[in-house]
């Protein structure tokens, strides 16, 4: 059956099409934080972190980093692969801020020595804790090699992003990813990349370029990511431009 | 200079001696949980958790694992070797309980498939956090073949002290461990192995014999530690039966 909603989250929900390995991607204009405890609706943010996803996936592929996304369907949907996703929550990071800066006492902008690759367990009525290999491997979430995989994958995303980021004069601080496998058993990256799942700082006044602004009431969220957005040479969808317009 | 307080703890104190690489461990009646906000003073409890420590580093030692004690000196004294301490707490478990039970949603009692490992942050200020490989060789708190040789000697230890509690009628359920090295860079176990670093429970009732009974006010602390030292076959200090004497 076809236009069925057949998983619906915060911020995207997936919509069965007449293909059965092939979804809807379909972007929200809610946000949530503090796993659910903060919630708004901001119209225009679903059709910009679809246009941003979308660009930045289609980057990915063009850089052999095999995803979900199949190609951009309208403002708000993007084509995927159907995947059976892995529990986990795969976050990369260049530098310290939000939980790491907590866990090990670092200050918020210091740059890590190198990137690294955290795991968090995909689990709201958790908290979605951080879990190390030992967890992972216990709770059998996936293969030890698989594990390995998903850091080197992490890590090569950052690769190819990072720079990107960079020419649009924004520092990609850290990013969490999510991953499944499709009905061939294929890893894909698959979920969403935007400023919902990004920390993006500008390179020269470490403003907040992120859902930061919305966690702590720093920004306007669409003004935000309407500018992220033009930097990566995105263009900005209508019902953003117009959520932008009427606040004018 | 000897007999000078070179470090003191919530539940011990290091001294020096005249041999600069020989220290005295000398344990305190004090008991403190959730990082210090919970204290108090308890008669005897220094006394048993010494008697309790020698007589494990005495069994490790047997048993090929080594360790910082050199001997018993007194009641409430261990003689050991002065260690440079890695800051780590070097968790191994058996059984899910606290923190496991709240990070992966496992009931406490439910038994894992294998031993695990975990390691956190020994740094009161962060209250002693949770780390992965990737935190520990970022913040180089070890060498990485030293961090798995921690993992490989908690399990070692796991072997030899867990039959051990199980002859007492005792599941060892989880126990935290603190490394160090000497003088000449000999990795070595060190603080303390005690009710106070377990948790232990009665394998017939699951009652607590362990730090547990303070930190949820289940049942003496003193009585229960005793009894701990008795099913080892550990000669209840003075102190502790004077203590135990005057409340009957």
């Amino acid at each position: 059956m076809s236009g069925e909603v057949i998983y619906e989250g915060k911020a995207k929900e997936l919509v069965t099409t007449e293909d059965e390995q092939i979804l809807i991607q379909r972007f929200k204009n809610s946000a949530t934080a503090f796993n659910g405890v903060k919630y708004a609706e901001f119209p225009g943010k679903g059709a910009l972190n679809n246009s941003i996803s979308c660009f930045l996936y289609e980057k990915l592929e063009e850089a052999g980093i095999a995803t979900h996304f199949v190609e951009k369907l309208s403002d708000t949907e993007m084509k995927v692969r159907r995947l059976t996703i892995i529990p986990l929550e795969v976050v990369a990071r260049n530098v310290a801020a939000g939980s790491l800066s907590k866990r090990i006492g670092w200050d918020e902008g210091k740059p890590l020595p190198a990137p690294i690759v955290e795991t968090y367990y995909k689990k709201d009525e958790l908290g979605d804790p951080i879990l190390a290999d030992t967890h992972i491997l216990m709770l059998k979430l996936v293969e030890p090699s698989i594990l390995e995989e998903l850091k080197q994958r992490a890590l090569a995303i950052n690769d190819v992003l990072r720079p990107l980021f960079a020419d649009a004069n924004l520092e990609l601080i850290d990013f969490k990813l999510e991953f499944g496998c499709d009905a061939d058993g294929t890893l894909l990256l698959g979920d969403e990349i935007s400023p919902d799942t990004c920390r993006l700082w500008d390179k020269s006044t470490q403003a907040k370029h992120d859902k930061d602004v919305f966690r702590r009431d720093l920004a306007d969220l669409v003004e935000t990511y309407a500018n992220v957005a033009q930097r990566l040479g995105v263009e900005v969808p209508e019902e953003a431009r117009q959520a932008l317009e009427e606040r004018d």
